[in-house]
């Protein structure tokens, strides 16, 4: 039998990490956990991990075995030290600090959002670029000028930034950041950006996601056209 | 030379329609020509396409050439012919009705977000679990009580919700919404959904999201850590 190992010196992590398929569902995997955990759960299998996120059981394994937990046969996983160890893969054993770069509706809501702490961010500043709003209170923070943008990612230890601006203003706004050394940006703006390498940029854009859905939906209304395409 | 193919009987498409990746970047593509357009451009190469959506060339050119599109050589692509291409293709060429449950930060957020109806989606209403929520001003719309789910989603002719309530919500308005009819969801709530076969669901989870940039973050923070790993 092979000794347990830890994700830096397992034999499955590449020289550069975890598989990014499997970095994008440690997040639910943690997120499930602490849920099964405040319902009473000290053990789960991938069975229930994989209907609580909606992650196929396999994956739920494969994805485990990244960070060494293999599971016990007929108990499962325990629960406490599965949430520990994904915390510690993916960070959240210290909390980030986040800047958050424009004020309007989906940025102040964002700012509200209780969710964020519990899950290992922390938004630490909301800057705008309109001098009519500095001042003016989001949550627990009141808002301030983008000209102190580079201050306050030096000064607060910002590593991470959310780019909430209207489309045409993200690109000035990310070259600001990474300017002032921000290497992770997550863009709500309904555009591409283009930053150096060593930035990593993740985007949501519910627009997209709709029309993601759209497509379905256009299909599933359509059986005739469906019926075409296997002549 | 083979004629020129539409989606629905192009030899690339499966029985099932288009691969799920390329759905999911067709909305991208579409949003870039959109913008080329706007800018005054007629043409665009797969480059092009590429360095605004953030989308390699080589994938470019496959997902294009599932909709029968493959540009001329030296010209690229006609940005009017492949917006309508994308358009039809993601079923844009109708605005599809909306309804969004959860009239918190983040929903009412969304309610009035200017940029879902120029991208094919229509935010038809706004329902909310609390009484005393009712009748107040979102947009254009006034928020209506989750009691008349049912008959909104027939009335209206919705096909596609958002679900923006808290997590502990999510589940039951889902089973709602599905018993109701609706079979897409775009889950914004940070729990997974169980839904039956033939309900599409997308998730959005912000918190998520900034998890992934934290282990991202994490490891170029720790370059000790990352030295170990090639040992």
């Amino acid at each position: 039998m092979l000794p347990r190992r830890s994700r830096l010196t397992g034999a499955s992590s590449s020289d550069r990490g975890l598989p990014n398929a499997t970095v994008a569902r440690l997040p639910l995997y943690l997120r499930a956990l602490t849920q099964l955990r405040s319902q009473g759960s000290q053990t789960c299998s991938s069975d229930q991990l994989a209907e609580s996120t909606g992650v196929s059981s396999a994956n739920v394994r494969k994805d485990l075995s990244h960070l060494g937990s293999h599971g016990t046969r007929g108990v499962g996983y325990d629960v406490d030290h599965l949430r520990a160890e994904i915390a510690q893969a993916i960070g959240q054993t210290q909390d980030w600090n986040v800047v958050l770069v424009g004020a309007g509706n989906l940025g102040t809501a964002l700012a509200a959002y209780p969710g964020f702490t519990s899950r290992g961010s922390r938004i630490v500043a909301v800057v705008d670029a309109d001098p009519a709003r500095v001042g003016e209170q989001v949550g627990d923070l009141s808002i301030e000028s983008i000209d102190q943008l580079e201050t306050i990612i030096t000064e607060r230890s910002v590593s991470i930034a959310i780019v909430a601006t209207p489309g045409q203003a993200a690109q000035d706004v990310a070259d600001q950041l990474v300017g002032a050394g921000v290497t992770s940006i997550l863009n709500l703006a309904p555009v591409a950006l283009r930053v150096p390498e060593g930035v990593d940029v993740r985007q949501v854009d519910v627009a997209a996601e709709l029309q993601i859905l759209a497509y379905h939906e256009q299909r599933k209304g359509h059986p005739r056209e469906e019926a075409e395409v296997s002549r």
